[in-house]
């Protein structure tokens, strides 16, 4: 098939090579190829391919087909990792290979709203390597490895409780007699209710209860709970398992809710490695969870990445329609251009470019960071304890990145106009994935509220002339700004000032409240507004300054170095003025420096533009990943449309059973 | 079934009479029963009601669906109006009647993504009524009326073609001979593409095509042109019809491809009320058709109420919701509060509300304003001519409200956690229209750079001095703010001179780069940034001033009033807030004059907590038209969730076959 000419040009006139962009987006040559040659392994299996869109599918077809793809897809990828590595041994290494394959670029070609069973590798296996005995590893990890017999979820949140975990209801009484543990969800809002893969699919889940030894509370435990017959997949006695339904995106999760009703486990079915319960009902706490609070950091830290990941994919398929889409004519004895040379476009386009290129710089460094921290906290006794920033860091990261990308593939979608509203052209799908992040694991106002916390304290401590962690240290400067000559320190600059004084306004507003008759709790709600800004203030000036430093340890060709300053300059100016209220509010900045800022903004969309394909090529989506008939990389926009369109099932008969039982009958006056 | 006892709580303890606000929002008393009587006579038939919820559905299950209940829907709606007005003669004001029923909140109770018919009476008997010629009308109208044989659409986008509707490629050659037109799509992208109803339903279409006689091209003009045999409803010889697929939202709609291949009509079939091809194929030009431009201003001012509809829906939903959730501890002691108790809880909510709101107030206005002009038009010779100063605004109110209403529409439904994220909950559909908006009749930028042109000519015109339309004669008023006592004033004017500052802007932008060697229409494309940020600052502007003008006309009890007064403060400081960036920019104000409009927003917020279930209770949504299983009036928020989850097909066995094939092959190693 012929390549759009109009992308044959572009890639022609384009500086930059692709191929160079690839390498260092990949990390290497060998990782680029390996990748490749993976996707090729993979997407060539019909077995692995959709006869029918599905968006098309039922619900329930839609699962089925899903179900399908699924095993396949996993039998395939264990024989391919054996033959890579055929002395691997299971541990925390070979589960963290696997996860990455499975959650990665190779996962979502196959699976553009996620699959069944990807939680019993991420959270189910985890959970037990991480809160599992020796011994209870030795019983459950290599069957769960090879899922014999064992399919398994994780299954925390309930119908009425997410976010404050500790008022969760499910509750696990101990029975000494006979050395089990009765499982119930006593009321309807105790039903667990969100985990992936437990409607139809999982037959074990981790259930996090409430344990009650005798009457008393201690805490919450996580139980290891056989919810469906190994053999018959019926659900067990006392348990009602079912799937919660369709969803604003992820429907191949098959999540699921769950009732408990005296169900029974043996003693050592709950998680002992951190808290256990002897045969007599003795209650004995071992060391605090730290690699609990850990996994929590880890999901964070790695939603970044997801969410740059979504963010680009939409950016690519938006970048190559707006090149083969011609809209307008600007001269009027000229044809109609192609909609990226109206600025309008640039404008909503070429940012998110920047702003995922950025993202990856500072995840790639936030990446770094958690490593260093896991060290720390590994060592005997620990090596500092930078946790606390770290968490700080990732929550307010978490929030403002998965907001920011979530609208990023919204208006990159808008900017496909009618088109990108089409399920074939997958911005839903994508859509779906980058705001289902927004909200799960730490939800945006929490997480930011978590963070504000920290920065207040922070904030105090610098009145109290203490060191503070690096990422906070601009707390302490409080010298105004001086616009000088490098204008991205000047923009850095505001921002940090800006956040310095967002954090001091909501320090004042908790203090002001607290001054009157509230609680300390009551004022911190009521300075929630300021809360929140502070932290989103902070998450920006954090981005825009550790994108740049990250720059100058970036190793490329020259032109790939060159497009990525252009792209981190452009991202940094982005950020100056979509702050812009708080930025002027808080800065002593004249129109003149500000339109400046506005001319550069502008020069570097000019300077972007003929680059723009082959940056876009050179995140080298297979065409797989993006699952968007509006951007193939050979950009057949309108043929792919039509292609797909005639594959809906509606399209296989000419006249629909509906026009006999209903329309002509209306047509006849019948009705 | 009783109502959860918070909802109870909060209803006792209102300030608010529901039912007193309900009565002014219906617009009457009158009017008020008479929706509830019609939703009451609709909503309690059976056959108007799904067995299966239709996210659940296939693709093409859900266009069965929906088929079945709009001819039944149609079929009623006639009997009732029949009941009513047994007199009724067919002209425009029972077609507008008729549409009103069947795109208000009434049929969005039934059809949650729209339905196939509806095209049919909006655009299609729209056309022929205003297009047709006398002899036109009284072959096709009452034959369309009755759907006698014909069910129609209108069809003007292709595949390669949207806004610029002079690129548009299919063909009408006029064949003396047979005194015929021919018509084709030529190419791929010249295939119409999207006219609801096109895909599997429609049998008559109103195509758009370049009109040549003798090969000679007289522009645009419509064609009626059967696309499906009457009786077998097969696609007729020539013609390649068929559904465009799955999309974001109003999946009801069955958006159609059509393509033509030497497709025959007789002389007869084109709309010639404005135009004229004679048997000999002589082209008469007529009037210009003023009417064809007024039913894109129609739509556009009809889009600003369904805009503040989306939103208000979602709004009602989110406020139940956030009442009957708890989440979190304020005070240790003291149990978990309910959401709406959180502060940032409430700045999601709250001005949200007051949005919708306001522009209800600013809606009526302009459909006012729409009448005048009509009239203006309608008067020989015209009386005035006030159709670029209606056209120029309500392009960037539809661009600007459409935006804000679907960015409040996602907000809304973020602030309900995950649940939100539920199809069950509805805001995907909701979003979906408010979305789908943003786009169709006229895309955001497009819309945005019209007004431009329009605010860049009137304030070249206020520099001479010339006497300016009213909306924009504050581009005159070049005085700086002036900070008084009046906070909404001050609010009011600072947007106007930033507005006017905006304008300003765009305009010396142009004239800089027209002054460089560019074409002016290269400057005016890159002036794009100022133009497009000029015309939302002129809408922001203006829905602030109008707003409030309006609220001085409301006539409702004391009670009413007091709470319309607040949420129009609330919107009026919301949107000064949301604009701060070019605010301070464009005006001298200090810190603590800010600080002063945060404070007023905070007790506004405030002041409406008490009364905020109220007021989204006196919008009367009935529980249908929500559609959401999160806010129904009785506010049983998890029972509905469960009861939504197990009548999912998915959950009718209580093992999937795909145990079977797939997953116990892949649990015994044998895949």
């Amino acid at each position: 098939m012929s390549v759009n000419s109009d992308l044959q040009r572009e890639r022609a006139a384009a500086i930059l090579e692709s191929e160079d962009f690839a390498r260092w987006w990949a990390g290497g040559q060998a990782q680029l190829l390996e990748r490749r040659s993976l996707e090729e392994h993979f997407y060539t299996d019909p077995r692995l391919q959709d006869a029918v869109h599905p968006s098309c599918l039922s619900y329930k077809e839609r699962y089925e087909q899903t179900v399908a793809k699924s095993t396949h897809f996993l039998a395939k990828l264990r024989a391919w990792q054996k033959a890579k590595h055929p002395q691997m041994s299971l541990d925390v290494n070979t589960l963290k290979d696997f996860r990455t394959l499975l959650s990665g670029s190779l996962g979502t070609g196959i699976f553009q709203q996620s699959f069944p069973l990807r939680l019993h590798f991420s959270m189910f296996m985890t959970t037990l390597l991480g809160q599992g005995t020796e011994e209870q590893q030795a019983q459950w990890l290599s069957r769960a490895w090879h899922m014999d017999g064992v399919v398994g979820t994780y299954a925390q949140t309930e119908l009425g409780h997410g976010t404050y975990i500790r008022g969760l209801e499910t509750r696990a009484d101990y029975d000494p007699e006979r050395q089990e543990f009765v499982l119930n969800t006593p009321t309807q809002s105790a039903y667990k209710w969100w985990p992936g893969g437990l409607g139809n699919t999982a037959n074990v889940a981790i259930v996090l209860a409430q344990l009650y030894v005798q009457g008393r509370h201690h805490g919450l435990q996580s139980f290891l709970v056989r919810i469906r017959d190994e053999r018959t997949h019926e659900p067990l006695p006392g348990v009602d398992v079912g799937d919660i339904g369709p969803r604003l995106g992820g429907n191949g999760v098959n999540n699921g809710f769950l009732g408990l009703k005296d169900v029974r486990i043996p003693r050592n079915q709950m998680m002992m490695k951190n808290a256990q319960v002897l045969p007599d009902g003795t209650f004995v706490q071992g060391r605090p969870p730290l690699l609990l609070y850990g996994t929590m950091v880890y999901v964070r830290v790695i939603t970044l990445r997801d969410a740059l990941f979504c963010l680009l994919q939409a950016a690519t398929i938006a970048t190559r329609y707006s090149i083969v889409r011609r809209q307008s004519r600007i001269d009027e004895d000229k044809p109609e251009v192609c909609v990226l040379d109206h600025i309008t476009q640039q404008v909503k386009i070429l940012p998110q470019i920047a702003r995922g290129v950025s993202y990856r710089l500072v995840a790639d460094w936030l990446w770094g960071f958690y490593e260093q921290v896991l060290h720390q906290l590994e060592a005997n006794p620990p090596a500092g304890n930078s946790l606390p920033e770290l968490h700080a860091l990732s929550c307010c990261l978490k929030a403002v990145a998965t907001d920011e990308a979530s609208r990023g593939v919204d208006l990159l979608r808008k900017s496909c106009g009618g088109h990108g509203f089409l399920s074939s052209a997958n911005f839903d799908s994508i859509y779906g994935m980058a705001t289902a992040a927004y909200t799960y694991e730490g939800e945006y106002t929490v997480l930011l509220l978590q963070t504000a916390r920290f920065l207040v304290r922070q904030y105090v401590d610098s009145l109290k002339r203490k060191v503070l962690p690096s990422s906070v240290s601009y707390l302490r400067d409080t010298a105004r700004l001086v616009w000088g000559k490098d204008l991205l320190r000047n923009c850095v600059r505001a921002l940090e000032c800006s956040a310095l004084e967002e954090v001091r306004q909501a320090w004042q507003c908790q203090s002001i409240h607290r001054r009157s008759k509230v609680s300390e709790a009551m004022a911190t709600n009521l300075a929630g507004r300021q809360m929140t800004a502070a932290a989103v203030a902070h998450a920006h000036a954090f981005l825009a300054r550790q994108a740049l430093a990250e720059l100058k340890k970036v190793q490329a060709t020259m032109a790939v170095t060159s497009v990525l300053q252009q792209l981190v300059e452009l991202f940094v100016l982005d950020t100056f003025l979509g702050q812009v209220g708080s930025v002027l509010r808080w800065n002593g900045i004249t129109g003149t420096q500000l339109r400046f800022v506005e001319r550069r903004y502008e020069q570097l969309l000019a300077a972007l533009r003929p680059n723009a394909l082959a940056i876009v090529d050179g995140f080298d989506f297979h065409d797989r990943v993006l699952g968007s008939t509006l951007g193939c990389h050979d950009g057949r926009v309108y043929e792919r449309l039509m292609e797909e369109a005639r594959r809906n099932p509606l399209n296989q008969e000419p006249v629909n059973a509906s026009f006999r039982s209903h329309l002509l009958p209306m047509m006849q006056g019948k009705l």
